[in-house]
Protein backbone atom coordinates (compact mmCIF):
# COMPACT_ATOMS: atom_id res chain seq x y z
CA UNK A 1 0.00 0.00 0.00
CA UNK A 2 1.41 3.10 -1.60
CA UNK A 3 2.30 6.15 0.57
CA UNK A 4 0.23 9.03 -0.39
CA UNK A 5 1.70 12.87 -0.62
CA UNK A 6 0.51 15.98 1.03
CA UNK A 7 -1.28 16.70 -2.35
CA UNK A 8 -2.82 13.44 -2.73
CA UNK A 9 -4.39 13.52 0.95
CA UNK A 10 -5.31 17.41 0.91
CA UNK A 11 -7.30 16.57 -2.58
CA UNK A 12 -8.79 13.03 -0.61
CA UNK A 13 -9.57 14.60 2.82
CA UNK A 14 -11.92 17.44 0.42
CA UNK A 15 -14.36 14.19 0.25
CA UNK A 16 -14.58 13.55 3.86
CA UNK A 17 -16.34 16.01 6.94
CA UNK A 18 -14.32 17.04 9.30
CA UNK A 19 -10.99 15.49 8.87
CA UNK A 20 -7.69 17.17 8.92
CA UNK A 21 -3.97 15.81 8.56
CA UNK A 22 -1.55 15.79 11.27
CA UNK A 23 1.68 14.60 10.61
CA UNK A 24 1.05 11.82 12.31
CA UNK A 25 -1.79 11.00 10.22
CA UNK A 26 -5.44 11.89 9.48
CA UNK A 27 -7.43 13.06 11.88
CA UNK A 28 -11.03 13.78 13.24
CA UNK A 29 -12.80 14.13 16.82
CA UNK A 30 -16.72 13.77 17.67
CA UNK A 31 -18.84 14.64 20.60
CA UNK A 32 -21.89 12.27 21.52
CA UNK A 33 -24.83 12.50 24.27
CA UNK A 34 -23.04 10.69 27.21
CA UNK A 35 -20.38 8.20 27.50
CA UNK A 36 -22.83 4.88 26.50
CA UNK A 37 -23.24 6.68 22.86
CA UNK A 38 -19.78 7.23 22.45
CA UNK A 39 -19.06 3.74 23.36
CA UNK A 40 -21.78 2.05 21.20
CA UNK A 41 -19.87 3.89 18.21
CA UNK A 42 -17.15 2.86 19.03
CA UNK A 43 -18.45 -0.98 18.73
CA UNK A 44 -19.85 -0.12 15.56
CA UNK A 45 -16.57 1.37 14.49
CA UNK A 46 -14.23 -1.73 15.53
CA UNK A 47 -16.02 -4.03 13.78
CA UNK A 48 -14.95 -1.98 10.53
CA UNK A 49 -11.70 -1.50 11.32
CA UNK A 50 -11.40 -5.41 12.32
CA UNK A 51 -13.13 -6.67 9.25
CA UNK A 52 -10.65 -4.35 7.17
CA UNK A 53 -7.49 -5.73 9.15
CA UNK A 54 -7.15 -1.45 9.64
CA UNK A 55 -7.74 -0.16 12.86
CA UNK A 56 -7.32 3.54 14.69
CA UNK A 57 -5.23 4.91 17.27
CA UNK A 58 -7.99 6.79 19.36
CA UNK A 59 -8.90 7.69 22.48
CA UNK A 60 -12.09 8.56 24.85
CA UNK A 61 -13.26 10.30 27.76
CA UNK A 62 -16.86 10.39 28.13
CA UNK A 63 -18.61 11.79 25.04
CA UNK A 64 -15.65 12.74 23.74
CA UNK A 65 -14.25 10.38 20.76
CA UNK A 66 -10.27 11.44 19.15
CA UNK A 67 -9.61 9.04 16.50
CA UNK A 68 -5.94 9.36 14.10
CA UNK A 69 -5.55 7.13 10.86
CA UNK A 70 -2.30 5.88 9.65
CA UNK A 71 -0.76 3.15 8.26
CA UNK A 72 2.24 1.48 10.28
CA UNK A 73 3.66 -0.33 7.46
CA UNK A 74 3.63 2.45 5.25
CA UNK A 75 4.97 5.25 7.09
CA UNK A 76 2.24 7.26 6.69
CA UNK A 77 -1.28 7.74 5.25
CA UNK A 78 -2.89 5.34 2.53
CA UNK A 79 -5.91 4.41 0.68
CA UNK A 80 -6.52 2.16 3.60
CA UNK A 81 -6.89 5.25 6.06
CA UNK A 82 -9.18 6.80 3.97
CA UNK A 83 -11.25 3.41 3.22
CA UNK A 84 -11.73 3.19 7.04
CA UNK A 85 -12.25 7.07 7.68
CA UNK A 86 -14.94 6.71 4.74
CA UNK A 87 -16.85 3.85 7.05
CA UNK A 88 -16.57 5.74 9.91
CA UNK A 89 -18.39 8.97 8.79
CA UNK A 90 -20.91 6.25 7.19
CA UNK A 91 -21.41 4.68 10.78
CA UNK A 92 -21.45 8.08 12.12
CA UNK A 93 -23.84 10.17 9.92
CA UNK A 94 -26.08 6.60 9.76
CA UNK A 95 -26.38 7.10 13.90
CA UNK B 1 -16.33 12.63 46.89
CA UNK B 2 -12.87 13.96 48.39
CA UNK B 3 -9.87 14.55 46.45
CA UNK B 4 -7.01 11.97 47.55
CA UNK B 5 -3.31 13.67 49.03
CA UNK B 6 -0.30 11.95 47.15
CA UNK B 7 0.41 10.15 50.25
CA UNK B 8 -2.72 8.34 50.32
CA UNK B 9 -2.53 7.64 46.68
CA UNK B 10 0.89 6.27 47.27
CA UNK B 11 -0.73 3.69 49.88
CA UNK B 12 -3.55 2.99 47.90
CA UNK B 13 -1.46 1.73 44.83
CA UNK B 14 0.18 -0.62 46.66
CA UNK B 15 -3.07 -2.42 46.74
CA UNK B 16 -3.24 -2.59 42.45
CA UNK B 17 -0.40 -4.42 40.30
CA UNK B 18 0.82 -2.17 37.66
CA UNK B 19 -0.70 1.05 38.31
CA UNK B 20 1.18 4.67 38.93
CA UNK B 21 0.12 7.98 39.75
CA UNK B 22 0.68 11.26 37.21
CA UNK B 23 0.20 14.71 37.83
CA UNK B 24 -3.18 14.33 35.77
CA UNK B 25 -4.61 10.67 37.45
CA UNK B 26 -3.88 7.13 38.11
CA UNK B 27 -2.95 5.27 35.47
CA UNK B 28 -1.93 1.89 33.98
CA UNK B 29 -1.38 0.23 30.14
CA UNK B 30 -1.88 -3.31 28.87
CA UNK B 31 -0.90 -5.66 25.81
CA UNK B 32 -3.24 -8.14 24.44
CA UNK B 33 -3.06 -10.78 21.70
CA UNK B 34 -4.66 -8.32 19.10
CA UNK B 35 -7.25 -5.67 18.41
CA UNK B 36 -9.99 -7.82 18.85
CA UNK B 37 -8.58 -9.11 21.88
CA UNK B 38 -8.05 -5.35 23.24
CA UNK B 39 -11.65 -4.26 22.23
CA UNK B 40 -13.12 -7.61 24.19
CA UNK B 41 -11.48 -6.14 27.43
CA UNK B 42 -12.33 -2.75 26.82
CA UNK B 43 -15.94 -3.94 26.22
CA UNK B 44 -16.49 -4.93 29.46
CA UNK B 45 -14.54 -2.26 31.18
CA UNK B 46 -17.15 0.41 29.39
CA UNK B 47 -20.08 -1.67 31.39
CA UNK B 48 -18.33 -2.05 34.38
CA UNK B 49 -17.45 2.30 34.02
CA UNK B 50 -21.37 2.81 32.98
CA UNK B 51 -22.35 1.01 35.84
CA UNK B 52 -20.04 2.59 38.41
CA UNK B 53 -21.11 6.10 36.45
CA UNK B 54 -17.49 6.81 36.65
CA UNK B 55 -15.93 6.57 33.21
CA UNK B 56 -11.81 6.22 32.10
CA UNK B 57 -9.74 8.43 30.12
CA UNK B 58 -8.34 5.94 27.67
CA UNK B 59 -6.75 5.44 24.48
CA UNK B 60 -5.83 2.51 22.30
CA UNK B 61 -4.01 1.47 18.97
CA UNK B 62 -4.22 -2.54 17.93
CA UNK B 63 -3.32 -4.62 20.55
CA UNK B 64 -2.22 -1.74 23.32
CA UNK B 65 -5.10 0.26 25.64
CA UNK B 66 -4.18 3.11 27.80
CA UNK B 67 -6.26 4.06 30.34
CA UNK B 68 -6.22 7.17 32.97
CA UNK B 69 -8.56 7.66 36.05
CA UNK B 70 -9.00 10.96 37.81
CA UNK B 71 -12.52 12.74 38.98
CA UNK B 72 -12.98 15.55 37.26
CA UNK B 73 -15.73 17.42 39.87
CA UNK B 74 -13.01 16.61 42.57
CA UNK B 75 -9.61 18.12 40.70
CA UNK B 76 -7.55 14.84 41.12
CA UNK B 77 -7.60 11.64 42.47
CA UNK B 78 -10.13 10.20 44.23
CA UNK B 79 -11.93 6.82 45.54
CA UNK B 80 -14.08 6.45 42.96
CA UNK B 81 -10.73 6.12 40.71
CA UNK B 82 -9.75 3.03 42.62
CA UNK B 83 -12.74 1.60 42.79
CA UNK B 84 -12.93 1.02 39.12
CA UNK B 85 -9.22 0.39 38.53
CA UNK B 86 -9.98 -2.60 40.75
CA UNK B 87 -12.72 -3.74 39.32
CA UNK B 88 -10.41 -3.18 35.13
CA UNK B 89 -8.02 -5.12 37.56
CA UNK B 90 -10.41 -8.06 38.46
CA UNK B 91 -11.81 -8.15 34.46
CA UNK B 92 -8.22 -8.45 33.04
CA UNK B 93 -7.22 -11.08 35.77
CA UNK B 94 -10.45 -12.96 34.90
CA UNK B 95 -9.61 -13.13 31.36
Amino acid sequence: MKKLSENEISEKLKDLEGWSYSGNGIQTSFEFENFKEAFTLMTRIAFEAESQQHHPNWSNVYNQLEITLSTHDAGGVTEKDFELARAIEDIVNSD
